[in-house]
């Protein structure tokens, strides 16, 4: 039961000029299921992403990674759902180059122009000729207003598809970002693979879309956990078609950039928060909040320690004020040198630790009120510096057991 | 439930020269239950410790790493459950201080010769008083005897209670090692604590023992992990007495250093493995060996990222063979230079991946076939130099939420 989520409505999600999209019901693993996406994207377009740090990255990251050094311009995305062409080898990078190969014959570009993606089961061969076969049929739907049925291809373990979309203005003229993701476990960016996926009609060099692409992962889909393993297929995209009728943003100095990094940046954590939202068997949405450490990575240190804790996360399922386990975990963080006697911890409005030790004001039933909610912010003050971080993450709850003992079955 | 594991037998446990044990009930959380046990040791003994590296050290924790420092001769352990004493502040320490002063006016030695130990619940205040009471009680108890007992009073989500013993020649003269230990959850070494005393009649020079029951950790108590969470509490004291009649051990050329070591770790093992089979909702006991690393810490690492991985844990629970979530948690263990085209993997004897993919000859079914035991080993090679290290730990069932969600109420 996904935390204050809601489908998104077709109606709400803009089309991006130069972004058709179009599925298949391929049969990857199960038949009657939307599990092939086909974007095409306009020629002249820039496209940037972030991909896992996993060492075991899929066959099409790999491909991914390559394809953008090559430089001549992306003109399509694939993604299937059902296999994650991940621990296959070299087979496996050859079922990748495959499917580029018959994307690019669909829509008349070169394979080294396409970025493939998958999500599903690791170490299974992907069955490569049921991808192919269903591609004409992906490219007869590609349309402008297809980000709805976009959203729903690329669900696996997902309650619910999941959306995002806004208009700007970006020095006066109307600007575009819609969005996709899908993801609900294994996510820190995590497995069962996280996707993500925004297109805006803003123009925006290639030269400095990648910084733009790193700087809002970095605050949304890098900021989430829900079970802290790193997937071998997590990938984010984002793509510029400059279709919005102003100039190409093409210096750092552009003062548009900022705001359409911020745009961007918005639509991100609605995706990535709406991941969270869905986690695997998730029932509250926990913000944690560190403030006052030395540096921003410390910060992310304990904000994961937290975060990844389990018995913080069964306490929070349990809605049971058991609020030691946070300052245990924040001990645990790996800060050599932290001084418990300064760590401060609230629970919403409710300053529950001082100085280390519980405040003497603190009442169980003030904690327990906020722990029975379905949003909760964590805030720890380490009493060491200036930086803070967020990261947002879930409970662990018998459900989330439930589907990831079932989940092949 | 616990994996192959069994309620000590008293028979079976070797009375140490030198030691007495006695336990009360002193109401510490619950009524009628043992959750104090006291430890008298003869005068003359060795005893050294390893403790949390939690930088939220309890207050017992605290006092123990002073009191052995000072020196002067430990003459007595004070333990209870029902809290944690942790994350208590300056009262916290005034606490654990008030309990030392209180065993040693019952045992006639200074406060600084009474290592006090504390776990369950954490941020709550100790009831002092009511374990000052208690103490008379289990002075009244104390005999050789109770080792059996001894492991009881220590329990706390534990459904066993664990102690080993064995009886070796050294240099010639009959030599007992008899310990308890407990610990059900948060163990890395962890949390609800991880509880280890082993004492032996053997004599060992006070200098050589803190290198020793480091040695003894790292291959025991060190190795085992549950959920990841290192407690505030944990504690593993070795003590000598030196009463096997044979003069002491003063010098690290002694050969019988080696062959004690070697059976008190045998004694450890045994006690930290019992933690595992116990664990919170356990019903897979996993060896998990990591060979081929370029070093120690890297083994580790990798073996640690695969024990922790919820995903992993979760098709232990389902005995499901999802055996590329292996490889995944290997690739997200934070070694960046990993190849991932040289990784083997085994589970038992059957060899499941082969440079990175699925071995060729690899049956499901066969890897079906070990996921259904109660005792798994994943064996893991890195193709990267020499080094080679072992954890052990258990799956992730609906037992362990239902657990830490209750742990409580």
């Amino acid at each position: 039961m996904a935390v204050n989520l809601s489908a998104p409505v077709t109606a709400e999600l803009h089309p991006v000029a130069g972004i058709e999209l179009g599925w298949a019901e391929a049969q990857i693993r199960k038949p009657k299921r939307k599990d092939v996406l086909l974007v095409a994207i306009a020629e002249g377009s820039s496209v940037a992403g972030v991909f896992t740090s996993n060492r075991f990255a899929a066959a099409p990251v790999q491909l991914c990674r390559a394809h953008l050094a090559a430089g001549v311009g992306i003109r399509a995305l694939v993604i299937n759902t059902g296999c994650a062409n991940a621990g296959t080898g070299e087979p496996g990078i050859g079922a990748a180059q495959t499917t580029c190969v018959a994307v690019a014959e669909q829509l008349g570009c070169g394979p080294v122009q396409v970025l493939p993606f998958s999500t599903g089961v690791i170490m299974e061969p992907l069955p490569v000729e049921r991808l192919v076969a269903g591609l004409p049929q992906a490219k007869s739907r590609l349309a402008p207003a297809h980000w709805a049925e976009a959203a729903e291809a690329i669900m696996t373990t997902d309650t619910l598809p999941k959306a995002a979309s806004t208009r700007i203005e970006l020095g006066g003229v109307s600007t575009t970002i819609t969005g996709i993701s899908k993801g609900a476990g294994m996510i820190e960016p995590n497995m069962a693979t996280m996707l993500g996926f925004i297109a805006t009609d803003a123009g925006v060099a290639p030269a400095l879309l990648p910084r733009l692409t790193k700087r809002v992962a970095d605050a949304s889909f890098n900021r989430i956990t829900i079970d802290g393993d790193t997937s071998t297929n997590d990938s984010f995209v984002v793509i510029a078609t400059g279709k919005n009728g102003a100039p190409q943003i093409e210096s750092l100095n552009d003062p548009r950039l900022e705001t359409l990094t911020a745009a961007i940046t918005a639509v991100a954590q609605q995706l990535a928060q709406a991941i969270v939202r869905d986690g695997e068997g998730a029932t509250k949405f926990i913000t944690i909040r560190v403030e006052d450490a030395a540096n921003p990575e410390e910060a992310l240190k304990v904000g994961y320690a937290v975060a990844h804790s389990p018995l913080v996360k069964t306490a929070f399922f349990a809605s049971d004020p058991n609020l030691g386990r946070i300052l245990a975990a924040v001990g645990n963080s790996g800060i050599a040198d932290l001084d418990a006697g300064r760590v401060q911890l609230w629970l919403d409005e409710v300053w529950v630790a001082r100085d280390g030790g519980r405040h003497p004001d603190y009442r169980e039933e003030d904690g327990q009120r906020v722990m029975k909610q379905a949003e909760i912010a964590v805030r720890i003050a380490l009493g060491r510096g200036e930086a803070s971080e967020t990261v947002w993450t879930t409970d662990l709850s018998h459900e989330y057991v439930t589907i990831n003992a079932d989940y092949r079955s």
